[in-house]
């Protein structure tokens, strides 16, 4: 019996399991790799961090997925390397062999040369930040109730979410509402109404890549939830206990103790060790330049898609952007071009089908972008809900997410408000949060 | 307007939070203090340790249970002494004076003199407790995955659970259930059903508190789902890589990368610190002797309860024991002493009504002790579910909680199987469990 093609995907994120699942009555040996034991659902990883999800409300444990799927192995490991000559992948303790091999690492936050911010303004890609950023939050209000110094209640009540796209759309319209609702009657000394969130955006306008008059509808609620939104401000420093914001020009310290980075996305650090690997180049984001098969040039058997390709749409001339529809048809256009190949044919270049944009605000309002259709507002969100519900890859979170939100629709009640990862209280010394008291 | 009656309550468990909403319509002024920000229901922590339910799920933040209960103040903060002359509690950065003053800070894990055991064999006491349970067992699975050499895979897959009171039967039945179905299909190389769990008991039968016959019905329902049950066995050293277990005077050494600790509790330190301030007697598992009124001899203001007090039942002549059910029936009896004192009047002493023991197997597997009546088998079980889902404190998470263990049931799928707690893998330097390789 001759040996079976091998596949590998690095990456368990939308890219590398379409691939996967595309490949199930293909005639090939999968094997995903992967360093966490799940499949996250980033975009809803801002409702755990507000603490209206727990995390494995949106996860679904890998094996769990491919367990009826018996050609694809899940392996635990953290890819440290490439021998493209060889055809191996390398990780700690061990490597292996692939005929094909697909890239689908994802992507980090970035904080444009300044690593130093990233312990004091944590941004949002696992699950361990959205538990991070939940406790700072909820810290804040806490910290604020004990706290005697009016300066430094209002410093702690003072929320400065970095980065205008969904991300920060997202989470700066769910922390007015916890100030709002959520926190309600909770307090005895602070008024969590009190609390101001400034959304500092250094585009002209929040939701960029979405139509000019989405982005104003968008801006428009949110200011109605009392979220400050300033455009054309950028995030200029990061201390313990205040930021500088830049404008036109002029810079002004604002105290504050949290701080949520959504500012931008570069590829995971896995994309310099392929490029060095392959000679691939890579953009300005650190993704790597991929042919319009998604393979390398010289390297037809490696795929990269997802965050971590930079892959030119060919309408507009522009790199598709960094979302989980792109990496979902990628992954599948990958596995049918394997499929293809077994068959000895190949398949024209990719081509990005834009299914429409959508971003939620807050309770009840979102935008979608259809191209010729927009909307705005209920219909828009209840559209939100029904897509982000329809991709949640296990039917057991589906109905729990489901009724949480209705739950939470119904009693603004956020139940998920746990300060975890530390046995009781920041320890001063430690906590980037605490430190500037 | 005089000033009103101060009580604070150190501990936001079963005991302080039912003092505390008790106290609803008296006339006193309630601080409640924790180092954390929910209630926990710890008879279901096991559940969160065996990826069956996440934590939120059996939480509760204390500033929602009281949101609509004006006269309580809740204080996120560590006690760290007591100035009883003053009437003062201390904590970090604060005091806080009290007219009265309830102690329900609760147990943490007694290692019998060997606290270098704690991070080899952890307890189960925190929400971080049961993610690092959940994660060694996970991690071990997949290490078994990964691994070559026949006898480490064995090692791997060998679960020591030391103790055999409620939590250790628990998490052996669940161990084994995740052994034969929940894993079921999900590996590749090892075969889950090859798992093997001990259950190590220094007594002579499991579940000691209760009648032998009901331990007898739990040993069998054990043997049935596959737990080696091991009575009269000491856990006497642990070590990366193996336990000692000794019987009869024989010591066996037994391979094993994951050993779980539910094998005593004692009283947390706050109450040496208390003892220190009163000159209260402790017992040999450091719990606070009180008077038969749950008062210090010498302090009528200072009541001590929960697993943190040596209380008397005058029926046996032995100490209550550390149940959710004792700490409830203290923490009301404590709130209406404090109510029948404010219109001048004194209570009879603390009786504890014995409402009935109940312990859970596994699927469809429990026992029931009410005296004359006793059970075991699928009607304990249905009884367990009930009693569980009634006590939990919002109705939100009886609803979350009702739905995944019907999910659980009718799937055997645990969705909660989250390796979370570290970024990616286990660090080989860092941990425990993976220091041994």
């Amino acid at each position: 019996m001759a040996e079976r093609h091998r596949v590998v995907i690095i990456g368990g994120g939308f890219g590398g399991l379409h691939a996967a699942r595309q490949l199930r009555h293909a005639d090939v040996d999968v094997t995903l790799i992967d360093k966490r034991n799940f499949h996250l659902f980033q975009p809803l990883l801002y409702q755990v961090a507000t603490g209206a999800l727990s995390p494995a409300n949106i996860a679904a444990p890998l094996r769990a997925v491919f367990r009826n799927q018996p050609n694809v192995r899940v392996l635990l490991a953290e890819v440290t390397g490439f021998d493209v000559q060889e055809r191996t992948v390398h990780f700690e303790n061990g490597h292996l062999p692939y005929d094909t091999l697909i890239v689908a690492a994802g992507s980090d936050n970035a904080y444009f040369g300044h690593d130093e911010w990233r312990s004091l303004a944590p941004g949002l890609k696992t699950v361990e930040d959205a538990t991070e950023i939940r406790r700072r939050i909820l810290l804040a209000f806490e910290k604020a109730e004990l706290e005697t110094d009016p300066e430094e209640v209002k410093a702690l009540m003072t929320f400065v979410v970095a980065g205008g796209g969904p991300t920060g759309v997202e989470l700066s319209g769910a922390l007015e509402e916890i100030a709002n609702h959520s926190l309600r009657h909770n307090f005895r000394t602070i008024h969590p109404r009190d609390t101001r969130v400034i959304l500092a955006d250094a585009a002209d306008r929040v939701l960029p890549p979405f139509p000019p008059e989405l982005s104003e509808a968008a801006e428009r609620s949110l200011k109605r939830l009392g979220v400050q939104v300033e455009n054309g401000t950028m995030v200029v420093d990061v201390q313990p206990g205040y930021v500088v914001l830049k404008r036109n020009g002029t810079e002004e310290r604002v105290p504050t103790h949290t701080v949520l980075w959504a500012a931008g996305v570069r590829a995971c650090k896995l994309a310099s060790a392929l490029a060095a690997a392959t000679g691939a180049q890579t953009d300005k984001h650190g993704r790597i330049v991929v042919e319009p098969d998604l393979t390398l040039a010289g390297h037809p058997e490696i795929f990269v898609i997802g965050d971590m390709a930079h892959a030119v749409n060919p309408k507009t001339g522009q790199p598709l952007p960094g979302v989980a529809q792109v990496a979902i048809q990628e992954g599948r256009y990958t596995a049918k071009t394997i499929r293809a190949r077994l068959k000895g044919k190949t398949l024209p270049p990719f081509k990005y089908r834009n299914l429409g944009n959508l971003a939620t605000i807050g309770r009840a309002s979102a935008v979608a972008d259809f191209g010729r259709i927009k909307i705005a507002g209920f219909t828009a969100w209840v559209l939100w809900l029904f897509v982000h519900l329809m991709h949640l890859v296990q039917f057991q979170n589906r109905v729990l997410v489901f009724f949480q939100w209705a739950w939470c629709y119904l009693t603004w009640n956020r139940a998920a408000r746990l300060i975890t990862g530390h046995d009781g209280i920041a320890k001063e010394a430690e906590e980037p949060v605490a430190s500037s008291k």
